[in-house]
C-alpha cells in the first residue's frame, strides 16, 4: 500500500481497486474531486427504506451533555465552556404586551471541534501529503482551515444505523481496557442481533467504556477498547458510510499497527467518517439494533469536525 | 387548565388565566415541573407516521454555513469564529502504518448560541419573573446559566414538519420587508399545498428573506417579514411543537404588539421552541411541503439555545 | 460598621471618617463619584520621588508565564488558552523587498480576567448592594459588565512599591499553609528591611507560596498563607494604594472572619486594588525592597480585572 | 542583503555587520541564540538615567479602551470581546463579616493578540525561512505557537522614550493619509523638540491618525501615514529598541517597497519590536517629549504579540 499511496500523492490520482491485504480504499471511486466519501453510498433508497422500517418511533439522543466536568478529558484538548452573554437580570426596562417586563438571555459557546460527542470531518486526518481522495494537505491553512473535505461536506447524515453491541455478544457489560475488537466479534454481533450490515449503513459499535466512565469519573482514558485494523477492513468491505463508537477514538488505544492506524485506513483511504463518544447505553438497553440515524453537524466553514447531537429513531 | 395555570402563576407571579382570542398557554399542561413544553406533543406515533410517510428520501440541510461573513449580523451579537488548534503542518515526526507521516488537525469554535441557524431553548425568553411553566427567572444565573428549561431539555427533536411557503401562496418570491404574516395567509398556504397542520407538527414558515440576503449581502436586517400575534395564536391553536422560519426572529420586525411579543406568546406561554435563520429555499424549490424534521441541538449544560443543522427528509 | 455601610448604601452617600475599630474606609474621601479609590493617593510627587530614588535600574517582571499548565488552578476558573490564528506556513505567496517570501503570524487569546498574575478592579467585589464608594451593584450587568469601577478606572498604576518579605523576617523560606499574616509581622518586615510604608505606596507581600508551587505543581491551592483583617487594617492605616501578593487571594485561605473578608475591607471599604499571583522571588532574592512599580492592566471596557505583567524597577 | 539573508537562512548562522546599503541588521550581535533583539540595548544605566531624568511625574496610559466598538477594525481580525463569567446577581447566599451578603464578579476576555493597542513579538514577522536572528520558521507550530522569539522574550520593557510629533513639526494636526514619513522629518522633530535619539531609546512616532479616527469612526483604515524604509534605516542607525506609533502598522499603508517592508527590516533584520495603535494625543498635548516608557505585555507562552497598556511617565 505504501507504494500505491505514494504514487497517488505524487500524481493526485486514484487508487487501484484491490490490494494484497484486502479491500482497497475509495480514492477516485466517486470522481477525483469528491469530498463526501462513503456518504455517497447513502442513496435516497437507503434513507427511505430505513425510515419506512422503523418500529417504535422512539427518539434517542446519542450525545453526552456538554460541560467542562462531563466531557471526557482526552488528548489534552481544552474543555468546552459556556458563558452567559445576556442574563435575564440585565433587562428591567423593557415592557411587553401584558404590562410585564420581558427580556431574553443568551450565551457564548467555546467548543473544541473534537471534544465530547463529535464527528470527524474527512480532513481531520492525513497520510503523507494527502487527505482522503488525494486532496493535498496544503489545501489546509491555519488561517482558513480546511479548503477541502471540511465538515461542511460531511456534516449532514441520515441513514440506517446498526448497533453492534460487542460486550453483550460476549456476555460482558463492557470490554476490557485495551481490548482489540476483531472482525469475528463484529460477525458474532450480527448473528446474535439477527441483522446484516449493508452498504450505506452507519455502524454504532458499543464497547461500554462511556458507561464505565459515567459510573466512575476517575476511569482512565487510556487504554481503551476499540476496533483494530482487521475490524476496520471488515467495515470497509461492508461499504459502511460512518462508524460511531462509545469511546474516544473508535479505534483501540493504544493504536494497533501504528499511529492513528484505523483513522488513516477508514478516513483517509476510504472516506468513512468517524463519530466518537457516542452514548449508546439507551439503544443497547432497549435492544434497538436498527434505527434511522440523523447527524446534523455544525457546518462551520473550514472546520475539521463538529460537536454533534446524533439522533437515532427506533 | 385555567386553574392549573393560575395556580402555577399565583405563587410566583401573574399571567391572565384565559385569553379572549383562543387557547391559553400551556403552563401546567404537562405537570408543574415540565421543561419540555410542546415537544410533549410529539408522540412515538407522530414520529412513526412521519417516517413512514416519506416519499423521496431526499435529505435537506436547513443550516446556513457558519462563518463570520456568512452569518446574518443581527442584534449586535459577536460573529462566529473558528480557529485552528492543530494544523497538519505541525506534525512531521509521526510515522504511520505505511511508512508515511500521519497526523491530524483540529479546531476551536467560538459560537454565539443564537447566531446563524439556531434554536431557542425555552429559557431564552421570560415575562415578569417567569420562564415557561412558571419556572422562576432566578433559576438562571450568569455563572451556571439556565437551571431550568435549558437547551438540554428541548434540543432533541424529531417530528413531522410542514413547510408553509407564504410568498408562494401570494405569487411572490419573497415577502415585503416588515410584512406581518396573518392567520389567513397560513390557512391559504395549507390550502394551496393540500395539507393540514396537526398536533406535534413543526411548522416551517418561509418568508424568502434569507434568500434575498443570500443574493444581496447588503440587505438590511430590519425590518423583516414575520408572523404577528394572530398567526402565533393560530400556531398555538394547532398545537404545533416548534416554529421555524427563514428570518431572524420568526416574528415580524419591528415587533407587533410589544417587545418580543410573539416570542413571549409562543415560548413563555406555550413552550413552543423557535428556530431561526432556517434555510428553506431547497425544500420550497422542490415543493417538499411535508418532511421528517430532525434537530439535534448541542446539549450544552445551562445554555439558552444552540446553533443547529436541522435536517429534513422528504 | 454594619450600620454605617447600610446607611451608606441606603443613601448612596458617604462614610464617616472614623470607626470604633480603627481607620475607616475611603467612601466619599475623593468625592461621591470617585471610581479610582486609593490610587488617588499616588500624586505626581510620589511618582517622581519613586523614580528618582531608584538604585540599580534592574527591571523585574512580576508575572507568571501564561499557559494552561503554568497558571495556578484555583476557584474553578477556566484555564487561559492561546490559539494560532495565522501561521507562517499559511503564507507562501507573498514576496517581500528582498525577493524572499515574507509573512506574519498572529494568535487569539482566551483569558479569564482573574487567572494567573492579575489585578482586581474595584468592581470585583461588593458588599450588600454596593461596590466601593457606594456605587450600586445594579450598575453591573452581565451584558455590559461593570458600569462603575471597571478596570478602565484603576488599570494604570505607577508608584513606589515596598516588598515585605514575611517568611524571611521569620527565617523561613515560605510561610506555612494557612498562616495568617499579622500586623506585627508586617512591622517586623519594615524594621528588618529598614523602610517605612508611606501613603500611596504599593505593598508587595511575599508568602513564598508561588515558589513552592513552582517547585511542586501538586502543591494544594488550599489552604494558603495570606493576610487577615488585622493586617488589612494596618495597610489601610498606612494609606497604601495597592496590595500585591504571591498567593491566590492576597488574603489567607480559608478566609479569616467571613467570606472574602479582606477583599471587602480593602476593595469595597477602602478602594485599594489587589494584585494576585505576583512573582516576587527575584525581587526577594536581590533584596530589592523598594522599587518603582508599573502596572498596565488591559483597559477592557466593563471588565472586573485583567491579567497583568507588573514591572518593578529596582 | 538578499544574498546575505539567504546565506544566513541556509546556515542558521550570523549576519555580517555592514551591508552595501546602510547599517546592517542585528543578527548575531547578541549571540546566535538571542531572542530579545534590540532590547539588549536597554542597559540598567539607560533605565536609571531615564528614571532620574523625569520632570513631572505625570502618568500617561498609551492604550485605547478595549471593546468591540472602540478597537480599530483592520486586517480582518476578530474584534475583542468580554463576557461576564460571574455576575454580582448570582451571589445571594454568601454572608460576609458585617452581616451583608458579599460576592464577586469576573469575566472572560477573548482578545486577538494584535488588535487595539498591542506590541509585536519578534516572531510576528518572518522573511524566507527565518525569524529574527535566523531562528527558523519551523520553530513555530500552530499547536504550540512560537518556539522562539515569542512575546515572553520581549514583553517586558522599561526605557527612555522620545516622542517625535511629526505633524506638529510641519504645522499640521495630523499627517495626510498615506504620507511616507522620511528621515528628514524625524530629524526635524528632534530639532524642534530639542532632543537626541539615543541607543536603547523607544521612539514614539505620532501621525495623528488615531485622533482622526477617534473624532470620526468612519475614517478609513487604508491608506495611513507611517514610516517608510528610509525612516526605518534612520531608526536602526540610532539603535532604538522599540518603535511605537499611533497608527495600525507603524509603517505606511500601502507598504513602501514591498509586502511588510518596514516590519521585515525592523523586526526580522534588527530585532526591534513594534507597538501599534499607541495613543499619543495626551503626551503630544503636554509636549511631553521625553518619558520613561514601561510596557508589560502578557507573557503568553508561544504568543506572537499581546495587547498592552503602555505607560509613559513624564
Amino acid at each position: 500500500m505504501a507504494a500505491i499511496v505514494s504514487l497517488a500523492t505524487r500524481t493526485r490520482s486514484i487508487l487501484p481497486t484491490m490490494q494484497a491485504d484486502g479491500p482497497s480504499g475509495n480514492w477516485g471511486r466517486w470522481g477525483p474531486d469528491d469530498e463526501r466519501g462513503a456518504l455517497n453510498l447513502v442513496t435516497a433508497e437507503v434513507v427511505l427504506e430505513a425510515a419506512r422500517g422503523l418500529r417504535t418511533g422512539k427518539v434517542y439522543s446519542l450525545a453526552l451533555p456538554i460541560s467542562r466536568s462531563r466531557t471526557p478529558a482526552v488528548w489534552d484538548r481544552p474543555p468546552p465552556e459556556r458563558f452567559t452573554r445576556t442574563a435575564p437580570q440585565d433587562q428591567v426596562e423593557r415592557e411587553g404586551t401584558h404590562g410585564h417586563r420581558v427580556g431574553s438571555a443568551d450565551d457564548m459557546l467555546v467548543l473544541p471541534s473534537h471534544a465530547g460527542t463529535h464527528i470527524d470531518a474527512l480532513c481531520h486526518v492525513f497520510e503523507g501529503d494527502s487527505f482522503y481522495n488525494g486532496h493535498p494537505v496544503d489545501s489546509f491553512t491555519t488561517r482558513r482551515g480546511a479548503g477541502k473535505c471540511s465538515i461542511v461536506r460531511t456534516g449532514t447524515v441520515a441513514t440506517r444505523a446498526v448497533l453492534l453491541d460487542v460486550p453483550a455478544a460476549s456476555g460482558l457489560e463492557s470490554l476490557p481496557a485495551g481490548h482489540v475488537i476483531t472482525a469475528a466479534e463484529l460477525d458474532a454481533c450480527c448473528e446474535r442481533e439477527g441483522l446484516d450490515v449493508r452498504p450505506g449503513d452507519a455502524v454504532l459499535i458499543r464497547t461500554g467504556w462511556l458507561e464505565v466512565l459515567a459510573g466512575d469519573a476517575s476511569t482512565p482514558s487510556f487504554p481503551q477498547a476499540g476496533i483494530g485494523l482487521e475490524a476496520a477492513s471488515w467495515l470497509q468491505a461492508h461499504d459502511v458510510c460512518l462508524v460511531a463508537a462509545d469511546n474516544s477514538a473508535v479505534e483501540v488505544l493504544p493504536f494497533e499497527g501504528g499511529e492513528l492506524a484505523v483513522h488513516v485506513q477508514l478516513i483517509v483511504h476510504s472516506g468513512i467518517a468517524l463519530l466518537e463518544h457516542a452514548w449508546l447505553a439507551e439503544l443497547a438497553a432497549d435492544r434497538c439494533y436498527v434505527s434511522l440515524l440523523v447527524v446534523g453537524a455544525l457546518p462551520v466553514v473550514g472546520a475539521t469536525g463538529s460537536p454533534v447531537n446524533p439522533i437515532a429513531i427506533g
